[in-house]
């Protein structure tokens, strides 16, 4: 379940007001908003606030008094020139603002990028819900045999089965003895009346990182393109990358022009070595260069390989 | 001259649109959206766009699915707690954005606030305004004798008058041979036919920091107010704090709660040391410390004094 | 056990060596350098490098060419006022590096402080170890009545070493089933030679918030008085109180003229706000303000008691 | 003059001391530690502290108890790698600081670099020095036809003699009148006896902006890069790309393995964009693309042509 019929009501009840505003405002971002879009088995992502548009980019950068927005060409071409030589400032001028719900150990990695603005639920003030997650049999996969931190063939079905039964049962007995040490049940009665209940902030120390926890989380265009760039990779795990998709989705609603340039300039490009580069110039001035001579490790010269589509002498 | 007859009619042409929005709307803060207040002799404050308000504070604080206010009392309360505490990240999910006119002397001070996002006016790529701070003679002051980074006595009429004429004189000679060193008249023109203009980013290296610049910053409340407390503060030098000054009245009008808890909290708030502590704890159990026992300095018992509003032993 | 041989070994080569440098450097921080100061049951801090020394703040304050220190007392003047008024960039200048070695739930609340350079040992690169942290009886406390988020009375013994004995069978049985998940011994061996095992990434997901992990975290001075100000403060949880206590120490060992500054005037210290300082005020010209005029919330009033103790009114 | 005798001798007394330090040290970087390498006119960068050397970045990468080092290829293969997937972290762990000498136009746009730390010469409690810089005549450029934001060709000799000379006149006359407001000359003596000297913070608002400033700069090796990336490029104007490439030739003696790699991956690389990418993928494979077929502006096939270094069709 991701969301209890009380929260859904409150959210209802918050997307049914409307006022008037001079601010940049954005249709396709405001039907979306406050929706809980769901992710995994209980986690969720929810737009609950924004800053600005495209044209917010496009002002900022013309340092304007008035909209600053010429024709919709000029300033599509406009921001691609900011993507493409790195312009980062007029991109900071967009906030957007997350509620998410999250597995801990995604909340770990997510954390990493420090410029963003976090409120976490505090299991010191308040007690966990009783929700973890439990990976799909398809995405139960054996460690790589060629990348050190990644994923390789998804386990066979009965294997795949045994290990979910396993994570399930200890995160229930986890949660049993959660509340044994809260003394507490669900419905905030006293399991045994003579006996005190531990401290939050030392009961939730029995908790798995595959439990749930939630945060607001505010970033800026550019910092959030940034987060996209590294967690919509096919190198982040899995269990992350979905988050980053599904915000890849919420950005093209919200800025089109921006997403339109980051998808052509950071998502889709390449990024090439002195060495790449040379083997290029040299393939299409007709000569080839042997991997000896172009002084790249095997690993680079077959990325270089995946990079151009082409087999490399 | 703040605006010219152009500026003034964007703004007026921005500020007629309006828009349905489902987000937090602050009424007072949408009247005066993007009027520019003016400041010194040609300088203003915009406020261009703003995210969140009080209940966006509470809302972050309580990690909630729908408005999460409560009472307006209790909503203050909180605010309140997380103000005196310093639980400063509810605070950083409100976000506002300013475009300001000021002196690069000012602008200099201002930018050594890190925690911000900045577009500045190019003077690589754009002519600079034949526009400059001269300070009024109320303004004009001598050293401070006690205070090395300060001022002190205004000086006298004649003597402030005669300054003035010389920052005036210098400032329209250097904008004189600006325009000579880029060939340009105000209109665009060439002033010598045969000669080339000289690069902007080196001919505005002779225009001295009492020029005006401007940009395009956005903060978060919780850096909001750090930079506040600094800039509108006494120790500030009065140019900056003009703008600070400025700046807390739209606070007031955006976040009227947190306005009101950061006024008891922060900027009417007193630092004790513990030497200072221990002085106040013992006059109020009927002890005199004199400043030797204290172990204080000469200037912080003079700066005790002024805090307690007593003359102390 | 805090180090196992091969660590303890790797830390003595290291402490062998020794240049010559002309920077900066701090005999008493030089003895402890690598040690590892051992911190709750498995856990250490050691510092693994430094940057500067307290001249180095008083050189940057004064951007000098040479030392720029004067006679020591003028240096303690020096970072005394720069502390009390809050001048913070010549404190940045320092800089720090700690390996320490934390619970996962202790380094969740470590990590919010975003102004430092984290290298957290990577689960989904490596295998965790199986070290988790199971608290002293002296430290299981029951939930605070009045602090919502903290620690009241000690256990009784028997609940306590209940509570320790449910700790350490469900982290047994975690890492147990990791170690199946991921079909391997602690030496490296197959459990079972006809499967698969699971990827680290997601094997990690069944292990409680008590394990522990390592990180390099670097800071400069300045943070890193911020974050001791918030975590060697009685509202930190203990866990992470022990770290910033032993941080303590090793700050005034490094940086003894700034630490002694830090504690006159930010840890020992008492923030009034302008409601606290008018009672304060009226209190030494004779006359007493009561509660309801203070216009001062009950439990402000408790706190300026036990700030000023003494009973008011 | 870049630095005066006394200045001199304190560099001096400074370097003549050395200390004995367990720290990672780099013999190449103590030997110009404290040196003023010479920039522009009458500035300079000076090393003043580093910490961590290429085996810090290795160190911190596998969180190592010891030295973690291996063999040197193998610490350079994981430096390469951690530089080419962008893990940027262990580079964080190595900081530097400078003490640098820049006309106030330079520092304008090196500010913008947030992620260091600052402390600058205060010209509001301190006399500003009587020098200031004037462009050789080889550097005195037009505005660039094509450029918006640099410069074109070199003027003539006798147009930018001219302009030397107005700019030069312009200085020292915004000196004299500096010296008149504050009434005081450069030894200290009151210019008229009878006067008052106006504040320091309001006197240098008549300075331009190429009077040098001088400040101390701290930052960590990955920001450092970033940095370079930026100034050390040729779109950077050339008054700060001279301190950024005096750096790089800093950093080569500094952290040599990461230099390489830096210099491959990130200084010589080639940023294509996904038009860019089917560009070069079709003609690997034999097939020509127009610059209509790609969807790529006229700016940006120009720019591919210069990348690969042939001419398209």
């Amino acid at each position: 379940m991701v969301l209890n019929a009380l929260q859904e009501q409150e959210i209802l009840n918050q997307q049914k007001e409307t006022f008037q505003t001079r601010r940049a405002t954005v249709p396709a971002l405001e039907e979306i908003l406050f929706d809980a879009i769901p992710l995994l088995d209980h986690g969720f992502i929810r737009v609950v606030d924004y800053m600005g548009d495209d044209s917010a980019v496009v002002q900022a950068a013309r340092v304007s008094y008035g909209k600053g927005t010429k024709k919709v060409s000029e300033d599509q071409g406009l921001i691609n020139y900011l993507m493409r030589h790195r312009h980062s400032t007029p991109f900071e001028m967009c906030e957007i603002k997350f509620h998410v719900k999250l597995p801990i150990f995604v909340a770990r990695q997510w954390i990493r990028h420090r410029t963003a603005n976090v409120n976490e639920y505090s299991a010191r003030y308040s007690i966990m819900d009783k929700e973890f997650y439990i990976p799909r049999s398809e995405h139960m996969a054996a460690q790589s045999k060629i990348n050190h931190q990644g994923r390789g063939e998804v386990l066979e079905e009965a294997r795949a089965e045994k290990i979910m039964q396993l994570l399930k049962d200890d995160a229930l007995r986890a949660y049993d003895h959660y509340q044994l040490m809260l003394n507490e049940t669900e419905t905030g009665d006293k399991i045994d009346d003579n006996e005190d209940g531990l401290a939050r902030e030392l009961a939730r120390m029995n908790l798995p990182v595959n439990f749930y926890t939630q945060w607001y989380w505010k970033i800026d265009l550019h910092n959030f393109m940034h987060f996209l760039s590294l967690r919509a990779d096919p190198h982040a795990q899995y269990e992350i990358r979905v988050y980053a998709e599904a915000m890849l989705d919420v950005m093209k609603k919200w800025v089109p022009a921006t997403y339109q340039a980051f998808m052509d300039y950071r998502m889709g490009a390449a990024y090439l070595s002195s060495k790449g580069l040379s083997v290029i110039q040299a393939l299409l001035a007709g000569r080839n260069l042997t991997r000896e001579e172009s002084g790249m490790s095997l690993r680079e010269w077959r990325e270089l390989e995946s990079v151009l589509q082409i087999k490399l002498p």
